[in-house]
């Protein structure tokens, strides 16, 4: 694409943590939070990495994000934690809680953590990935502001609360790893197809009336997804159920209020070896995931693919070529740059 | 309705107690999966409770069901815990996995049990609620048999797979209760509009050559179902993805093989108390679920539910009226006492 900056990740990196030093963070958290964001765009999902900065800080300045602050352990019960991030940025409180919960789960062989208190965490899937990487099955949940509207009314009510699971294979790099919103998509679709003046389909959006609508202007404007499912004849009560689920494990079970920019986060971790042998475990899902693979394809140029496939080959994609950069984000970095005052690095 | 028989619940229990201790069960075990049975259908979730009868028959007839069958428990570690079915009702085995999840949680905070070598447990949402009649989080999950044809395949691949999940409200009779499969919709929905000869939507079912079909006839004898979301385009990844992770938890976790007709199951109790005060969780539960109760509704006559409202209420008004059974089902039971040499016990 014409115009789109091409970095290598160890740039973006460093861009990152000069702009998170610069807002007061400690090195090692900085260093954390930009690792995460920097994976999080290897791996395609743009919407969440290097994205959010802009959004950031804008938290940074209106006082609801404190780069400064550190997260603690507020409650700490044999395999079950609580964690109070101080309003730290999401992902350093976050880490804090999935290594909790990694490392309950090699004692008791079960570790589930929860955090009051946060800000965006980035992707939900990085942190389930994250236990795989340590031979644990892992769940990642966070919930955030509302956009959901339950099944019957007209009001946004719950976030688009996503569900990270993951499950470690034989090969390390690729764990099975779903990353859904509990809505039928995510915000960012229905403003991909405003932007570019297109139609969307029934079951995505709402208007303010509660009824589906399909014009992206006026659906992006009236902020009303639907839960996944799109229409109760199609269980759109089901995305709701989910979304609510996630809700109570993040917000009901920590004490975060959304509506007072209190982020809620969970995480469990599983180790397979606590019910059953490890090689086991490894050669079951080997197999259950090669029968998927051989599922006959309605296009044989398109096989089954497993949940993490297309974040996989990303991955490695952009590890060799750069993550592109649209020239809208690049100014939006500038301009984070320019207020805080760090140096701007991204160039070709 | 015409020709329906209903039946107290206790006339009903007695039945059921009468058939499984002629196959030899014993009388707790007996009691055990015939309460949940009853439970079930006092709920209106016809399609998990009595009706099921017929196919247990079957399965005892087969030798895949062992009545006289006693779980074990097979590793038992900390808070985690495999129980082995050795191919008993699978009532009576998810029922100590579950009631084992429940005591380790309030030992340790968090409790979870997975079972192999299982049978159909029934309603997924039965286990899950009784955590939270015990004041838990409770989740509850199974595999079953393959009708869900993954996104890009033509084959039937996974189960049904439920989530199940409870959370404990002030009002202990009325938790909110979500349980649901991970297809748009149960075959049985399929099967109900092929009986009545009326054509399903799109996203439900597929033909042999996994596109969608809305001839209920045709895609009742394929017994091909859309994961939720119904197609790729509404989120249907998202539910094989979600289907996926019960497979994984049940059987990989276990080592339960679906295709030798081992079940397998996964329960987890969580005590809120673990990560905070269980009157603040109790307060925020409520608050939560009042919000969502006052959204504007599209109808005025119809508000937003909680998950599991329509199940209490058709409890409250079973409990009163009896359970109806039509007349399919009764003669169906009365063929099973028939084989069994159980007495026939449902008169109006």
């Amino acid at each position: 694409m014409e115009n789109v900056l091409t970095v290598p990740a160890e740039l973006l990196h460093k861009q990152l943590t000069t702009v998170f030093t610069t807002w007061g963070m400690n090195p090692d958290d900085a260093n954390t939070a930009a690792t995460i964001m920097v994976e999080t765009d290897l791996s395609g999902v743009d919407s969440h990495g290097v994205g959010m900065l802009p959004f950031y800080q804008i938290a940074v300045r209106e006082g609801r994000l404190h780069p400064r602050a550190t997260p603690t352990i507020a409650h700490d019960r044999g395999p079950a934690a609580l964690i109070d991030a101080h309003h730290c940025i999401g992902h350093v409180a976050a880490n804090l809680a999935n290594n909790t919960a990694i490392a309950k789960a090699k004692e008791h062989g079960i570790g589930v953590t929860a955090v009051t208190n946060s800000t965006h965490y980035g992707a939900a899937g990085w942190y389930a990935r994250k236990a795989a990487e340590n031979g644990l099955i892992g769940i990642s949940l966070t919930n955030s502001p509302p956009l959901l509207v339950p099944v019957r009314g007209k009001d946004p009510a719950l976030g688009t609360n996503p569900i990270a699971f993951a499950a470690p294979t034989n090969d390390k790099a690729r764990p099975v790893l779903l990353d859904m919103a509990t809505t039928t998509v995510a915000y960012g679709k229905v403003s991909i197809a405003r932007r570019a003046g297109k139609p969307i389909p029934p079951g995505w959006a709402l208007n303010p009336e509660g009824l589906p609508e399909t014009d992206s202007a006026v659906a992006a404007a009236a902020r009303r997804l639907a839960p996944l499912g799109g229409t109760r004849e199609q269980g759109a009560h089901k995305g709701y159920g989910l979304a609510l689920m996630v809700e109570i494990l993040c917000s009901t079970l920590t004490g975060a209020r959304i509506g007072k920019n209190e982020t809620g986060h969970f995480f469990l971790a599983l180790d397979p070896s606590a019910f059953r042998d490890a090689e086991g475990f490894s050669a079951d899902l080997d197999d259950l995931l090669g029968r998927l693979r051989a599922n006959t394809p309605l296009d044989p140029a398109q096989p089954v693919l497993i949940p993490g496939d297309p974040e996989h080959d990303m991955t490695i994609r952009r590890q060799r070529e750069g993550i592109p950069l649209v020239p809208t984000l690049v100014e939006e970095v500038r301009g984070v740059c320019a207020e805080s005052g760090a140096a701007f690095l991204l160039t070709q």
